[in-house]
């Protein structure tokens, strides 16, 4: 009892100084200039390129432990490092020295009658945990995007990546030596504890923001312990909503697409809607389509009438993110029961309608309360990348702070800076 | 024990209800034009100033109550409501009327090589909690600030304005009614039971934002067991620094006004930073002035030369929003002395420099990490009327979604509304 007790005090004294240690550092990364933090994620790069054999070697050892431990398929198969990966984590973190720095940015300037001067200015968040599970490719992308945007980064990741994280991470950091930076501007929580995210997310003194990336029940336990703002990625569950108006043919584009393209992800279209005048004309092709693409549709009583073999939807289906190819099919009244289903059942991620009517367009980009209201094209769009912001730390399911892409902007506050000339307050 | 359970149930199930409905009525508020929400809150104003007598009324109950139970002066000042402070309110809320409604607003639109056309949109964040202490008035600027942003509000007021807060919510909510709208768009939290608010900060699927409005000790309380995300409130230890290339005069001004224009707000200076080479010149004269005014001073052992009587200044002096007629003082080596002990000692909020030097000022106003930064100014404009929002309903100190004064737009959200012509992923 008594050695557990001062081993936990260990613990929470070491974790308390590398947070506060990380805080102080944070005044000297904000101050960088977007050169020299350019410069840095460049040499970021070439270390990683340069380390490939030896990051690879990292990984197999930990691919070795996860295969005894008889851990799921997918969880090796984002557990694993290629030599493209490798590449593509160097290629990353070229692309976020590509990108325009946000701090510093003037976001607003304006005056007042007294004459102050005023400026809402851009700046780096200050300290930012990042929470994640097995991709080691996540320790690389997100030194680089909080780097970037001046924020010092904790990295706890999953103990299956540990020795993959550790060489990654070493590399980063003799870049951040070499450059003449304080060590702490990057840092990696390498204590096997499993206790240590607990302690972590009591410091809410030091640290600024968690981003827990990983399941539903990672992320449930991180916002239930926290004492820190989070901001969390929860899951999709998308619909698209095919209108009385659609262009039909259309609409069967978009919804494969969006079904097909890569059903393992969170944009991908888990349940269609389609408006009960054009089922009849729409639906039999559609979920021909569908399984020709290997897809299993899961359908309520009237959409079951429109071809044989279709599986009942219950009530279950329309709160389930598949990740797979499977999708639910249900036949509506009108736009607004495809409104209330969807603000209903749905994860206010992403969800589109294809029609070509302005009145009930306008409604459902209006009503729909998610994050991203599409009209004529794919869900699957909902991506920093793909909406032009260069770079994505993840998809904020929260409606504070940031809602839909993270990209730099998103991890960055703001000052108000207020020029005077002596005004006082009468 | 039995009967315990059985009634801390009841009231989950009680709030639970509440919280449920408060969300299912976000759309019907969020849909609601400018004009309408302007209607309803003109006459809400004319529904206060109406029952004025009865609010005083029921006020009276509540500062009897407030005498008997011997609560401090200060917190039945700021429970006493008069015929002023009634119309005072009602113009607050034809104040809000006059605000551009920013919901719908549209933040950005761009396109993307591939067609796609996209807006970011301003909503509503949907539904609010506010849990404050004596002050009645907060009820209505609540109420009127939420309503015209679109999100539904949850009230929680303290129970010794419990007649106050009741009187006041039952004319606002006759005017929700009147106009036709759900009356779950405004809620008072009126139950007595103390375990409410334990109850309310569990419900997070259907409360999206809480913010504390009190003391420091309710906002860590708040903090440490909410589930929802909360914007923090905290205190002030804003700071003026007087540089060696300061005009003198100028700063006595701003220092004086600082301190001594309204002691008992956030936004007064508490440490008055001084650099030693104009510190001879400045301090005999600079203290004086603050006597005068009723100013305690108290001085570091430099300071302390430079006048007679002067008490020392502790450890803990550098760490305290006095929020009195009290001002600690320390003499500087530098401008990076002043930003060091700023960032250290300080709570993040206003801080000014006062100088002619350009250098100097950048560098101060770069790395000070306060919500606001002045230069030249009085901390004391650090407030959403005088940064010219119109409105205020806090001062955050938090980092995340808002900083600093809040006003209508920093209490809502955006969606990305995407328009395509059937535009798929590669």
């Amino acid at each position: 009892m008594k050695k557990k007790r001062s081993s936990r005090t260990k613990l929470e004294v070491e974790l308390r100084c590398l947070a506060e240690k990380a805080k102080a550092a944070t005044h000297r990364l904000a101050a960088l200039d977007a050169e020299k933090k350019d410069a840095v994620l460049r040499d970021m790069a070439e270390v990683l390129e340069e380390g490939a054999s030896a990051i690879l070697l990292a990984n197999k050892k930990d691919l070795v432990a996860a295969r005894q431990k008889r851990l799921a398929e997918a969880f090796i198969e984002r557990l694993t490092l290629t030599p493209k990966r490798v590449e593509e984590m160097a290629s990353s973190l070229r692309g976020i020295a590509d990108l325009r720095d946000p701090v510093g940015e003037v976001i607003k300037n304006w005056s007042r009658p007294n004459g102050l001067a005023l400026s809402k200015v851009r700046t780096p968040i200050g300290v930012v945990l990042i929470i994640y599970e097995s991709r080691p490719n996540v320790t690389s992308d997100c030194v680089g995007l909080c780097f970037k945007s001046g924020n010092v980064v904790i990295l706890r990741g999953g103990s299956d990546a540990l020795h993959s994280n550790a060489v990654i991470f070493r590399r980063l950091a003799s870049v951040v030596r070499r450059h003449g930076l304080p060590a702490e501007v990057i840092n990696l929580v390498a204590v096997t504890d499993r206790r240590a995210v607990d302690v972590l997310l009591t410091l809410d003194d030091s640290i600024d923001l968690v981003m827990p990336r990983g399941g539903e029940s990672l992320i449930r336990q991180v916002r239930d312990k926290s004492k820190i703002p989070v901001i969390k990625h929860y899951k999709g569950i998308c619909h698209i909503y095919v209108d009385e108006d659609a262009d039909l043919a259309q609409a069967e584009r978009i919804v494969l697409n969006a079904k097909v393209q890569r059903p393992g992800v969170c944009n991908a279209v888990e349940t269609l809607l389609v408006h009960e005048g054009v089922a009849r004309d729409f639906l039999p092709k559609m979920i021909r389509a569908l399984r020709d693409a290997g897809v299993a549709v899961r359908g309520c009583a009237k959409t079951r009438k429109f071809a044989q073999g279709v599986a009942a939807a219950t009530e279950e289906d329309w709160r389930t993110e598949y990740l797979d190819l499977i999708l639910s099919v249900k036949v509506v009244k009108d736009v607004e029961e495809a409104i209330r289903h969807i603000n209903h059942y749905g994860s206010h991620h992403s969800d589109a309608i294809v029609t070509r009517d302005d009145a009930r367009t306008q409604r459902f980009l209006k009503e729909v309360d998610s994050a991203c209201v599409y009209v004529n094209a794919s869900t699957r769009f909902t991506d920093g990348y793909q909406f032009g912001m260069g770079a994505e730390i993840g998809i904020s399911t929260d409606r504070l702070h940031a809602r839909g892409p993270m990209g730099l902007e998103e991890l960055t506050t703001y000052k108000y800076v207020i020029r005077g000339t002596g005004q006082i307050r009468e």
